[in-house]
Formats: C-alpha cells, structure tokens, sequence
C-alpha cells in the first residue's frame, strides 16, 4: 500500500520521507527504510497492546525483537535510554541495525537517543501514535531524556530514516493526549501560517470529533512548516527555535509541576499564552490565541500558584545561553521571531503571584 | 606562548587546531577556543593532583569548575558520563559551556561524549596527558563509554573545539602507560608509513628514554596520519577504519581480560600481531613488527589460554557488520586494507588453542 502523501525532510544525505496516510500501519513495507535485518522495536505499555501486532507486517522479512518501556514522561530518563542499549547489545546488534519506535513523543525521543549512542549512531524510524508526536517530535531528529536539573538536558540531534504517520491510530488515543497534540497543531498555526490558524478557528470541533480528513489536513500542514523549518536549520543555530514557541515557559512549568503532572501539550498551550503576552501584541491576537486554545479544550494560564517559581525554573532551561533567557516572541499570528529582546518588567508582572 | 606546531583537522565547519609543543600547558592561552565563559574540567585522580594546577592559567578568565573522576579504564562507564551531565547541570552549564578533558583516553572519551549529549551538544577541548591519549583517541573525535557487552559500545561522533598536547607532561607518565602508547605509534607506522616505522626501529630506545625531540617528531607523525585519515572519513565509512587494525583482537583481549587488566595498548599490540599472521603478509615483515613491539616492552600474543575465547568476543565487536566480522589486514608494513576478505581457516588457526 502506498502513503496517501509523502513529503521530504530536505537534509542533503540525512534526508528522509515523512509518509502520511490512512491505514499505513502493517500495510506499508518499511524494509526499504531498514538499514540491515536486525530491527528492535521500543514501544510502551500503552501502545504495545494496541498496534504492537498491527506493525508486524510492515517488517516482513527483519529479525524483530521487542522492547516495552513504562509508559509516561516521568520514564523518560536516561536509565530508560540504557535499558534499550542495553536490548540492542542482548540481541547482538550490529551497526546495520535499526531501532523502530512506535510510541509517543517519550517512546520516540528515548528510542532515537538509544540508536544515536548504540555504537555512534545507527538507524532509527518513527512510527508516531499521538497527535503530537505526529505533527512535532517525530519529526526533525531531536532526540533525548530527561535530567532532575532539566527537560531533554541529555539527547542527540540523530535524524531518523522514515517517519511513517498513520492518522488511523489516532482513533485510540486518549482525549486528554488527543487535546495536548492539538497545542503544538497551534503552534505550528501561531509562528508560521495565519491561514492555517483560520482554518483551525474553523475547524477545531471536526479536529476533536476526530474528521479524518481533518487531522489529515492538519498533520500534513504541521509537517511541511516543520520540514521547511528543520531543513533550514538542522541543529537549532537560528530560525528553528522558533519551533520552541511557548516552550520556554511550558518547560517551566513542567520542571515546576514534576514531569508528567501536566501533559506537554498543556504547558505548550499555557506557555504560548504567556509567550503572546510577553511579545506585546495587540490583545486582540492573544485574545484569538485563547480564544482558539480555550475552544480545543486546552489551558490558557499556568497552574494556580505556580507564576512566581517559572522565572527560577527558566534559568535552567536549554535554550537560556549563558545567563540569558532567549524567548521566541510573536509579531503577530502566523509570525513568530527569534532573538528580539523582550522586557524585563513585562516579565516580571507576567510572572508576578 | 606560541605552540611550536600547530596541525589542522579539515572537517569544514567542524575544523580545529592540534597544538603541539613543550610546556604547552599552562603557558598556551585557551580563550580563544572557549564557547563561552563557562568551562568544567573534567580529569582523574591520577592526572589531576599533577597537572590540574598547571593548567588553570590557560583558562584565566573562564568561570572553571572541576570534575575529578576516579582513574581507569573500568570507569569508563555509562555512570561516569552522566556523573559529568550532573556536574554540568550543576553549574547551571548552558549551551556555551566547554567541556575540558584533562588526562588520558578514558577521561577523554568520557568527557567527550558527556559533552555530546549535554544539550545535544556543547564545546569541548582535549588536553591529553598521556602518550596513547596523545597520538590517538584525543583527535577525530571519536567519543564514548564501556558497555558490559563490549568497548565503546555507546558513543558519539563529536569533534573537540581543539586539541592541546604538552609533550612536557609524558614526564610523569608511568613507564607501562608510555610503553602502551608506543604501540599505537608504531599502528600508525604500520597502516601508513614504512618509512616512518623505519624510523622507529632506529628510535625505539629514544623515545623510552623520553628524549624530548623524539616524542615530538613521533606524536606529529602520529597526528598527521590521524588528522588525515579523519578528514577524508570522518565518521569511519571507509577509510578511517584502518585506524582500527589490530583492534578487532585488541577490544576482543581486553573482553575477555576484563577492561583494564591489560592496557588498551597493550592488547592492541597483540592483536596487530594477530593481524598481521591474519593477513598473511611475507613472515620477514610479521618478524619486523614482533621485533619492534618486543623492543618497546610490548606483548606479541595474546593472554595465555585465551585464543579460545576471542572469537566469541569478537562477535559482539562493535566492527562486526551484520554478523560478517571485518578486519583491517595488511599489505605490507605501511599500508593497511579495509574490507579484503580473510581466510576463515587462518583464523580459526590463530585462534585454536
């Protein structure tokens, strides 16, 4: 069978496809995105039941084995990260392995971590099944776990192979993980394309009774602003921060909370809340931003209490350089900036108790 | 203080300097090589009660911190690594922070690839202190730890920002660790250079001696060949595995020895030898290099009763592609081959017991 839609993640020899349809799962042939016969698959506890065997047709041919992780973001450690090294040198995999993570952002990320440290790096595919790990995490090689001092504070830039995006398995999927893929759907909207943040005005409820065709229109838009934008900017020197939209104040907030209490999706939606307020854009655009966050069934604000401990939990993030928090600000909808300078004072009374 | 030599490792935009010269250390000014102003030195409790001083002056300026690691090849784990990702968050390390290796080739590799996987990626500089760590692992790149199901099984390519080596410090060197870093010397004679192994047959004596003029003319030589292997190959598709010969049986001693019984030298030593009977060159040029490594006080077999096992090991070398192990043989002394087939009945010879 072949993917409704296919598009190029333009990387010079790290190039890759992202194949998007309905159904691909077990029915598309990935032995050609294989780097040699051995294959280990990582997915969780969640996932495993569901499409674990749904995908075995599709690697027809490879020596499978299977790794279940826990599920959860609190897993998402470096010891999750050794355990799949770890499968890899029990079933003697060689360099012309390939790692499969079928999963969610966290399967994702710690299965791409494992394959870019197993002997320097071998292949790794995604196969995404939430909404976020399909229209961001899956996409554009970053990889990595977490640190008690920081998110994603150890990882890897490791492009994968193929990214094979199956919009059936969103069928199964949570509504509360469903709604938390549709924040990073905005995002994509809010820094790159007001059009499409019009069109998500207009359909957000087809997006949340699950439209086919809907979420197709949306992961495929999402990933073509993310590929354009990785493909410009492979390991973050410039404009692909601007993918990083409300993640500064959304990785506080998770740092604050503890990983997991609030799913990333929620603290990217308050996040950009707080970013568009930060930006000062006219209150009309942030107006429209919660307007359509609040309709998605998303968070506009950070949790009760929590605005005073951001600012120190932002000082530790990634993205801070040598003392400096970088935000990536708004212009308006659809245009997002990098490196603007943004007021303390604004700040200070954003984060105010 | 100017190095008196400096080399080029032409990787693009990942180029760097090798500095090379006596009383380097200290005297040779770092900041130039700094992402920014942060900077923790990571060394072991061997090299850091000797040289952690004399070093501090290079990076007048850099807010330093300090990471002593215990000493020896049974360290070089994936606890170590993190232990460093630890004291980078620690420090509230951003993504301009530089990663200082001061020691030999574990802490080098260890800090490394720490600093490969810290945010994706931060700076770092090798300082080698002893001679292996001088002509071999310190430059290429070429970063990881131990895992118990082989050597070097989780790693990274990442390339140092610079390369400092203060011929001054083999001083100190313990006469064994000399002696092992011999053998990598005499490697690079073997697969590159016969005439540069004609000089080491005249020169042996000198450079245990540590005649202060021969270590410098051999670590130059040393770092020529590597410097120009790397470039052309930077992440061992071909080429730049002729750096490897003699280590399919070296990694496979050390396995079977337990990491850090024998020196890393030491076992490759040995299994130059075994490559060379392998190879099935004239026995006058096998004759020549048991002479010379016998000369530097180096082995030219493996441990007693161990052949047995060596190939059980081999198996989970991290050169062993898809079940085909694939060793470097050689043509004569001075040129090496990647890829050519080798005699199965020769090698179960080598390895009977």
């Amino acid at each position: 069978m072949q993917p409704s839609f296919t598009l190029d993640v333009a990387l010079a020899e790290r190039s890759y496809p992202i194949l998007i349809g309905r159904g691909l799962l077990g029915a598309c042939d990935l032995a050609p995105h294989l780097a040699g016969r051995d294959c280990l698959v990582v997915s969780d506890a969640t996932v495993a039941p569901l499409w674990l065997e749904r995908l075995a047709p599709s690697l027809r041919g490879a020596r499978v084995e299977t790794q279940v992780l826990p599920a959860g973001e609190r897993h998402k450690s470096l010891a999750a990260a050794a355990a799949v090294i770890d499968a890899l040198a029990g079933m003697h995999a060689g360099r012309d392995a390939t790692v499969v993570a079928l999963g969610g952002g966290v399967v994702g990320d710690i299965a791409g971590f494992a394959a870019a440290c197993y002997m320097r790096g071998i292949a790794h595919l995604q196969v995404p099944t939430t909404l976020l790990a399909q229209v961001d995490s899956s996409v554009g090689g970053k990889t990595g776990v977490n640190h008690p001092a920081g998110k994603n504070l150890i990882g890897a830039f490791h492009q994968p192979r193929a990214v094979l995006i199956d919009t059936d398995v969103l069928g199964t999927l949570a509504e509360r993980e469903l709604v938390a893929g549709l924040a990073e759907v905005i995002k994509h909207a809010v820094i790159a394309d007001a059009a499409f943040f019009g069109w998500l005005e207009e359909h957000v409820d087809d997006l949340l009774a699950r439209d086919p065709a809907a979420l197709a229109h949306a992961i495929r838009r999402c990933c073509e602003i993310k590929a354009e934008v990785v493909a410009a900017d492979e390991r973050e020197a410039g404009r692909r921060a601007l993918l990083n939209y409300g993640h500064t104040f959304a990785h506080a907030i998770e740092n604050v909370q503890g990983y997991g209490a609030w799913l990333h999706g929620e603290a990217v939606a308050a996040g950009m809340v707080l970013a568009a307020e930060l930006s000062g854009v006219d209150a009309t655009e942030v107006a429209r931003l919660r307007a359509l966050l609040t309709r998605a069934g998303l968070p506009v604000a950070p949790p009760e209490g929590s605005r005073p401990k951001l600012a120190a939990a932002m000082r530790m993030d990634k993205k801070n350089l040598g003392g400096e928090i970088r935000f990536v600000l708004l212009e308006r909808i659809g245009e997002a900036v990098v490196g603007r300078a943004h007021s303390r004072q604004r700040l200070d009374e954003i984060l105010a108790p």
